[in-house]
Parts: structure tokens; C-alpha cells; sequence
């Protein structure tokens, strides 16, 4: 008889993450008890916590309901972030493998950062407004701000799933790349051939910053009005993980005196205000939460549940999802994902 | 006594060409003759060619000037382009170089023709375009036609100086490329790891196609309404070497169509129409021959000439500039270039 | 005040595992109590685990012991591999760090592997044995049985550590990799751009066969007299994990046949018996056990330990050092080193 | 009617070069008359030559013989290295392309460099014979003198056609790389990621130093006893391209006195002496000249002649053999290759 698995993976669906094969794949491993389009009903999901296995989804999962789940294996979180929702030290202690998504990302953003990159840099999306204006400057004489990607100084702030799969898009660039990660060695980021840095120097000296760092309670509000006053003139700043570690409004002033330039996809709230200043400025790419949802992504995501959840049936460790950390776990500060 | 070179340098001049230390490299190689705004008068040409060993610029030399040209050991051409100003088979007889900077903006025009795809697979201008009109669509509802570069069909038309360029960027992606160039044996392409195809096949397989090659007399118009109609629903074509290779008006029918996306860097006559119908497409990105004219690649241009130059006079051959060929030399036809 | 440590490291010593720099980081960071030459006396060992936060090598652990430690939050093993010595299951549930140094070899034993590999395919300590004797032969007619790395079937046998860094060695060479790991998701496997296979695939089809798996209870002897002769004809064998994979007697058979070749670091008994007929063939390498040894590669755990320690006292996960796991810490069977 | 190719390819032969396929490929682009096993002789190639379009071999061929070629378009060198058998000036003048072959053995020289390296850092003939003897030491104690090639001091001496080869198998090792060519541009190097130096710089400063230039007039000789006593204590040399840039003698006296360790591919005469000391060193790896001399190498030199002569034929520029230049042909001293 094959285990069993509560799926309750709102506000995904298994549609969104399985292609078909690995709906197949998935289907011959466990027998499922699926809820789409809102959490899994409380009465449902009680029901089924003493017989599975396996647990895909953000369910309620307080130390009480733990404690009845005896057969429970792993919990499988498909929004990308750890959220409250799970008594984590239980689960370590019971050897239970709680699994995030998040890394799927990782290859989605890393291309759109880069591409935003080489938007700012050469400024393409100014361009094609100014050619769609019948304003636009041939040649040379309207590159006075370009500069190439190679051998420019380049910053990360944070090495996670993201910084990694940016990191490996970028050696035939051959650029200098300091890193500010105050989570990792110095000597670790060293070994990426990076420069571990403070976040000072990574800000004062790189022509592209690039904001990589998942939120914490730590991060909240470091690029603000003092730190990116240390960015030098003309430099980009591109923001694809977590708009919490700007402080918005000093972003926008910033932007706002023509200093340096930058690319945004994720805001404070979304939707944005449509009234807010920063949609009017030329030195801005502006971008609605589009760098990681790509269907590549959700469906990489359902590749790597079912590799692991086979792992995990057939008594060897997980290996592409990502494991919840003791230590990091309630650190971790994501609002929870919009459907 | 230093040998003497004459510098003809227009649509160039030296400050654009060189930077301090390889202009005073220069002046410590060479005694020049300079003019710059314009072509060198005649008179002033025909003055300094007895004794000069090198020609800077596009100077008309045929033959009979050549013949009095006794010392010349190489011709440089500034503008990238061969041009029917010279009498080429003369010069290979002699043994006097003839070289181009064309190479020079290989990096330039890759970096902005990755740059392009990237732009187009992700919407990158028309997301930032819809942000700016309070229009956007937030996450993954918004990427419907959104795909990766990794792993994604690539096909090259040409592959000289851009196409080689290009390809270094590529490798942490990961694609399968298919190259067109009928100039070019097979065997030597599949070396690159790239697979020889017809441009049937390129068009029909690659879900980004990248217009590479210089124009020559037997590839004018290849991409007309016939071979357009081969490429697949929604793939992206990047047009960044010579507009004579695209039918334009086929190719904004398609557009229209809504068939493919494009980039456009380089038009059949600039400055373009203001009224043309590209101007309005939302599947196009439009800049205006923006790809190689960056300061750093005049810059190679000069780092490149000193080099040369210093090889010559030492009795080396050069190799960082490119050398006319005689098989080929007559057969590019590029417009000259635009101040 | 700074937290404790016990450190009982036979059969390494502080001498072998900390440069200067590293053994100053690690004093500030604990209060060491040190035993070296041996294994630590009981009595020692039980007085100071009460107090102890750290313990740095493979000191008894049982749960008795384990129990008393209350203060304990990582076991660092310098060994290279986990042994029964430790209550693991223990450790999980109280969340006790348990890791080991093995990662700290794999870069010494890749680079070994890749020279013994090209010292097989282009018979080095062959060509320089007949030299010796005044016996060489000139040119070509010596390389009759020789081949070029680039382009070469090559195979895995396992991909842990050893296989994640020989792995990158070997872009430059262009090979197809066929991987055999029963412990891997294929698809995962597949992202690295190898073909997952069987392990009689990857003996039938690989010109050069890695043997790069860690001791199991599954893997005693998997390559026999019957799996070797799956091998192509004139194939090498590369030899450096672990001497239980392989049917020593049917090994020694194959390769006194001259069917195959072999590169072997390691024994089923070490020293090895002084009159065993390998000894005597020209078609193998020996050496003895000296592939992953290096200073370089000691000196890299002693970085690990406080880099790790560093984190883990500060409240943040381990990232150098290998953690075990619930699922497999108790499947390896390594035999412990020798001095 | 196809055009006429004289085959003169004497010491090479058309079984050693050409596959099955590529030799019908070059059947059906010339009609050839083939002479194997000598040069051929006078009278036959003089009657043959006013026909010739093409002429495969090393062929004496003065002015006056070319003067009567009026059909020949290209000169196709199998041996590796340009002679004095042409008039070379005369081809140029009259545009003959004359092609060599020595490209086709760098990856087969580079690969056997590495593998000497490695050999060399890891002792692997020194382990085999010391385990043949049954004196193998085991494990880290046999190590004392090991070191990784990954992160360690490169030097190269030359950067022709095997630097380039061996430069490209490098970049998984990060190691620095000074490189010594007085021929080649500094910028130039630099862009390779190279560091371009003095030959003492190199010498001084490297752990494993590649000789890998080509015999000149202007390099015979200069690892002499100076220059080799600037090399560090334990360095490795590797000696690929030609005997005649070092001083044999030196270097025996070198390696004698235990100061560094050295793998020699080349020799001032080969066969070599039987009884000279160096046969005895331990601390040299000795190889036949056997690193290009390739199966592989050969075939791909048949590859390159029959992709390049069907670029010329159809009047397009020949790409994949090396071209002679009219700087350098007259100044390398290469003896003729033995059979």
C-alpha cells in the first residue's frame, strides 16, 4: 500500500507545479488527499494527519497536530518562504524533513537580474521610449552613460539561492564581485572567487549592486538614505529579492536627483500606488514581481517534490529541496505570497 | 628617427581612439601627420606618402598612390569597415598591411545583443512601459510569454567578430546553438560546440535568433517574408549587425502579425522614418544603432592600433586588428559610416 | 567567558589540521582541552564534557555520555568519514551538529584522479619506465595505445564529494559523463550535464571509469570479475575511494589478461602484500594511498572547523563541514584511518 | 574537371592523415598524383607542377619551380614545422596560401603537458616505481613534496599554438599564469587573464613552469644555468615544445643536485644517449617525444587540409591551418621531423 499525502498546496496548484510526468511520477508514489484554491478545510485536514506521510503545502501545523501526525515524513512548503505556520522544533526533533521551493527560483530571478542589468547599463528600455517618441540619438552619441558588463566592479548583498545562480551567470564577464553576506564565512565566499565586503564597500565601490538577500529582521531598511549615499555616480542597483531591505522613499529621492539608476521588481505593497513618483522617472526599469514566477520555475518545483519525496520514501536524504535550518528558520521574515 | 605615420582618422578622431597612455605610446612610436573634421586634403595625403610607414584612416589609396608610398607597411582603417577605397591586391602584393578595428566592438555588440534577448524573453520595456501607465500585472500573470535563456534554442546568422563575441557569453545557459554561415567549413563550427545548420533551419529551431552577420552582396534580404514565415510563434529575433540582411517591411508585417518579438539596433536608412509603423509595435524593442558605439570599444580601437603598430615596426606581424583577406575583402559592403 | 572544547583528534594533530592563522582564530573563539597521540583517556574525556559546547574529534559518544553533555552543540569528526562511534540518532533529535572533514579531501583526490587518468591514457610512468631502461621508442610508434582525454566516454562510479570536484575539472575536456549513484535522483544528477546510468552502462561505454563511491554496505565488490569484463577493451580504471568496491583477485586477473588498465590508490589490506602479483604489471599504476593526503588538504579542514565553529556559536548553520545524515550515517563502512 | 593536387607527404602518409571519410572528401575535391615513402621525385613533380592548383607535402619549391606553377593557389606543409623549401616571398607576392599543419598537435601536447604536471606535483612514476620496489611509503608521509595544481604559480614560456591549447585546460585549477612571449603584445596577453612577464619573473616565480615556444634563432639556449637557478626550490619543469631552448647539460646539473624537478618530452638528439646521467634521476619524468604525436592529431590535420582547400577552391579565405607569415617564417629553426 503506498504512503500517504495531505496535498494542500494553495495558493499554488497542482497544476501550476507538476508537468505531466512528474503528476505520474508523483501519483505512483503516494496516495493523495488534494484541497486547490484555499487552505485545506481544518476537519479535512485532521482527518488525514494520522495517516500521511507526506504533507505538500503551508497547512496549520502547531506541535498538537505534530503530535498526532505519528506516520509523518516531510512537509513540503510550495510558496518559496518558511513561515510561521509549522512547530519547527518539533519537527527537527522528530527527524521530520520540512522542505521549502524556494531554490526553483533561483535560475528565473539570477536571468532577470542580469537582464535588468544590461537594461540599465545600456539603457534599452530608455531607448526604445525615446525611438517609440521619434526622439531617439544614433550612435555613439547616445551612449554617454553606457558602460559593459565586463570587467565592470559588480556587489552582492546576500548569497543564497539567488546570489548563487547569479554568480554562475556571470564568469564570461570576467568582473570583480564583492559580497556582503554577514550569514556566511568570509573565507566560504572567497572560495566563489568573490570579495567578502562590507556593506559599505559594496556599496561605494560597484557600478551594479545587485539586492539579493532574503528578508530577516536584521536586513529591514539597510539601503537607506545614509547607505545609498555611498553608491557612486551613476551606478545600478537592481532589486529582485525583498523590498523590505529598502527603505523605499530614500530609493525614490535618491533616483530622483538623476544619481544612479535602477531596476525594481519587487514593492513595499502590491499592488504599488499608481500615484507614486518613482513611475514617472527615466532612470528607473520598473517591473510587477515578474523575476521568478516563470512556469519553468513552478514546474521545476514539482520535479524537485517528487526526486525528494522519492529520496525520502526510499529512506536516503533529500537533496534539491531546501531544508529548514534550526537556526535560521524563524529568522526569516517573508510576507506570505499573493496568489 | 622615428618612422611617420599619417592620421586620417574622420568620422574618427584621436581623442576618441586613444586614451592618454596610448596616445603618448603613439607619439613615442611614430611622427605624425594628423587631420581630423574631414578627409586629409589631398594635397597634404599626397605630400606625406613617400615617407610614411603608416596610414591611420580611410584615405583613398589606389595604386598610383600606393606606388609612391614606398615605405608603407600598414594601412589601419578606423571605421570597421572595408571599404573600396584602397587598391587591396596592390597592398597584398607589397606586403603592406591592411587592417580593420571592426573586432573592436565584438564585446559591445554582444553584451547588448544578449542584453536584447534577454529584454524580449522576459518583456523586460514593455513591462516597464505598462508599470509607467499604471497597468502592470503582478507575478507569474504577467510572464505568460515569458521563457528562460537557459537551456532555450539559440540559432546565429554569421559568425565572425559578433557571433564570436556572443558565444563566450553563453556558456552558463547552457543552449543549443545552430550557426548559418555558408563562409565557414562545418567541421570548424561544430569545434565551437555550435551545430552547422541551414537558415531554414535556424529560423525554423531557435526560439532566439541573432542576427550577426556583416552585409555582403549575396545575403542582402535573406530574411524576407519566406524565411520569416519559418520561425516558430513567439520566438524573438535580434537584429544588431547589418540592416541589408532583413526585408524591413516583411519583417514589420510580421511583427504587426504579432507572430515574433524583436530587437532592432540597426535600420535601412538612418535617421529612420518617423512615421514607420515599427514605431508602434509592442513586440519590438527599438534602439538606434546604439550596440558598439561605447567609449570602451573605441578605446580597444586604439589599445589595438598601438599594439599593431609596434608589432610592425618590430618586424612582427600583427595580430590584434583584423586583416583584410583577399578572398574577401570585395565582398563586404557596408555603408560607410555616419559621423 | 568563552565556551569549551574538547579536542581529541588521533590520529590528526593540531600541528597537521591548523595553520598559525587558524589555530589563533580557534583559540579566541574556545577554551581548549587537549589531547593529542592517542585517543583521550576516559576519565579526561568524562570530566570536561559537562562543560564542553564543542568537540573536536572522535571521542566514544554514546548516549550515557552524551546525556551529561548539556552543553554541547557540534562534534566535528577528522577523520573523513562518520563511525559508530557517537550516538547520532541522539545528536539529531537534541540538535547536535555532527560533521566531518571528507569534503576537505575531495579537490587533492580529483586532481589525483585526473593525473592518474591522463598518466593511463598516454602511458607516462610506462614511457618513462622503458626510457629508464634505455628501451623508449620515438614518436608515434609509442603511442599506439594512447588517447586524448578530450572528447573521451568517461564514467562515475558514485557522486559525492570525490565526484562533485573531480567533475569540475573537467570542462575543458569536453567529455560525455555517464554517472552510476543509486543514492541520487536522476534528474538532479542530469542537471549537472551528466547521464545518469547503470552501473553496467557506465563500465560498457567509458574509455576512463572513476571509481569515486564511499564504502557501503551495498557496494562490497560491486565491480567483480563479471562487471569488469563489461569493460571496453584497452579502458582504464581510476581507482581512488575506496579499495571494498572492487574483487581485488578479479581485478588483478583482468588487468594481468591485458584487457584493461588501472590507476589504484587503495588497498584491500595497507601495506599491501609485498609478493601480490600486481606488482608486476605493466599496465596499472600503484600507489599507495597517497591521492587525497596532501597539507593542502589538512590545512583546508582545520579553515572549515572554525569557519563552522564560528557560525555555530553564533547562532548560525554550519556550511563548510559535511553534516551527517539520519538516512545514511549509518550505511558507511569505511575502516578508520591509520595514522 | 577537378583541379590537380600534387601529394607529396613524405614523412607523413595519406593512411596516417586522412580517415576514411575525410580522404573521399578530398578525392572528390582534387585529382591528386600521390607519391609515399620519400620525397617525390624531381622529374615527377616537375611535370606535375604547371597543373597544380594544389600542393600537398613538403616539395622543394624555388622561384623557378613556382614561376611555373601558374595554377597554385595553395601550399599545404604536413610535417608541423614551416622550412627552408620555399620561396616563400614569391608566394606571398603572388597570393599562395601557405598553410602548415603544427596547429592540429596542440590539444594532444597540451593535454600530455598537464599530465606531466600533475605527475610531477604528485609523484605518481616516482609512487609506481617505489611500490614496484615494495617500498612504497603510505598515505600523507609519501606526500612531503606533493602539491595541488589548483591555486598554484603557473608559468608559461611562449604562447603560440600549444599555449593556447594549454591555457584553455586550466581555468578549473584558478591558478596565475605569467607567461613570457617577446613576440606578443603585453595588452594582449592580459586580455587571455594572463599575467605577461620577463622570462625571470617566470622563473622566479612559478611552480610549474610549461616551455612551449617554438625553436627561433633568439630563444636557442635560454634556460641555461642562470636562468634555471632562478627557479624555486621544488619547481617543476615542463619541457613539450623544443630541446633547443634549454641547455641540456644545465639542466641534467640542475635536476642533479635535487633543486627542482623537470619532465622532458624533447631531446638535443633523439634517439638519445643511453648512458647520459639524466636517464637515472629520480626527480624527471622522461617521455620519447611523445606528446603530440597522435592518432587524433594526425586525423585532424587531414580534417583541417580538406575543410581549407575546399575554402579555397570555392575562393574563400582558408581558416583552420596556420598560415605562414612573412615575419616569422624565416626566423623558426626547426629540424625536420623523423619519421
Amino acid at each position: 500500500m503506498k504512503p500517504k499525502a495531505i496535498v494542500d498546496p494553495h495558493p499554488r496548484t497542482l497544476e501550476l507545479l507538476f508537468n505531466r510526468e512528474d503528476l505520474k511520477r508523483l501519483k505512483s508514489l503516494v496516495t493523495m488527499t488534494v484541497w486547490e484554491g484555499s487552505r485545506m478545510p481544518s476537519d479535512m485536514a485532521e482527518k488525514h494527519l494520522p495517516e500521511a506521510s507526506v504533507i505538500i503545502g503551508q497547512t496549520d501545523l502547531p506541535r498538537e497536530r505534530l503530535e498526532r501526525a505519528k506516520k509523518l515524513k516531510a512537509i513540503i512548503n510550495v510558496e518559496g518562504n518558511f513561515q510561521p505556520n509549522i512547530d519547527y522544533e518539533y519537527c527537527f526533533e522528530r527527524g521530520i524533513h520540512v522542505l521549502g521551493v524556494g531554490g526553483a527560483f533561483g535560475q528565473a530571478v539570477a536571468e532577470m537580474a542580469l537582464g535588468f542589468a544590461m537594461a540599465l547599463a545600456r539603457g534599452i528600455p530608455e531607448g526604445d521610449r525615446l525611438f517609440r517618441e521619434g526622439k531617439e540619438v544614433y550612435g555613439r552619441f547616445s551612449n554617454q552613460a553606457s558602460f559593459l558588463i565586463s570587467g565592470a566592479e559588480v556587489g552582492f548583498i546576500g548569497f543564497g539561492n539567488l546570489g548563487r545562480a547569479l554568480l554562475k551567470l556571470l564568469p564570461p564577464f570576467h568582473c570583480r564581485i564583492r559580497v556582503y553576506d554577514p550569514w556566511l564565512p568570509a573565507r566560504w565566499l572567497a572560495e566563489f572567487g568573490m570579495v567578502p565586503s562590507s556593506l559599505e564597500e559594496v556599496l561605494a565601490s560597484s557600478q551594479i549592486v545587485f539586492i539579493l538577500a532574503g528578508a530577516t529582521e536584521d536586513n529591514r531598511g539597510i539601503l537607506n538614505k545614509r547607505t545609498l549615499n555611498l553608491m557612486k555616480k551613476g551606478a545600478c542597483l537592481v532589486l529582485v529579492s525583498r523590498a523590505s531591505l529598502v527603505n523605499f522613499e530614500a530609493l525614490t529621492d535618491k533616483l530622483a536627483k538623476g544619481d544612479i539608476r535602477a531596476a525594481v521588481d519587487v514593492f513595499p505593497e502590491e499592488p504599488f500606488a499608481k500615484d507614486h513618483p518613482i513611475r514617472k522617472l527615466d532612470n528607473v526599469i520598473l517591473s510587477a514581481h515578474r523575476a521568478g514566477g516563470l512556469s519553468a520555475a513552478y514546474r521545476l518545483m514539482g520535479e524537485m517534490i517528487v526526486d525528494d519525496l522519492t529520496q525520502i520514501l526510499n529512506g536516503l536524504p533529500p537533496l534539491r529541496l531546501q531544508g529548514a535550518e534550526r537556526e535560521t528558520v524563524a529568522r526569516f521574515r517573508s510576507m506570505p505570497v499573493r496568489k
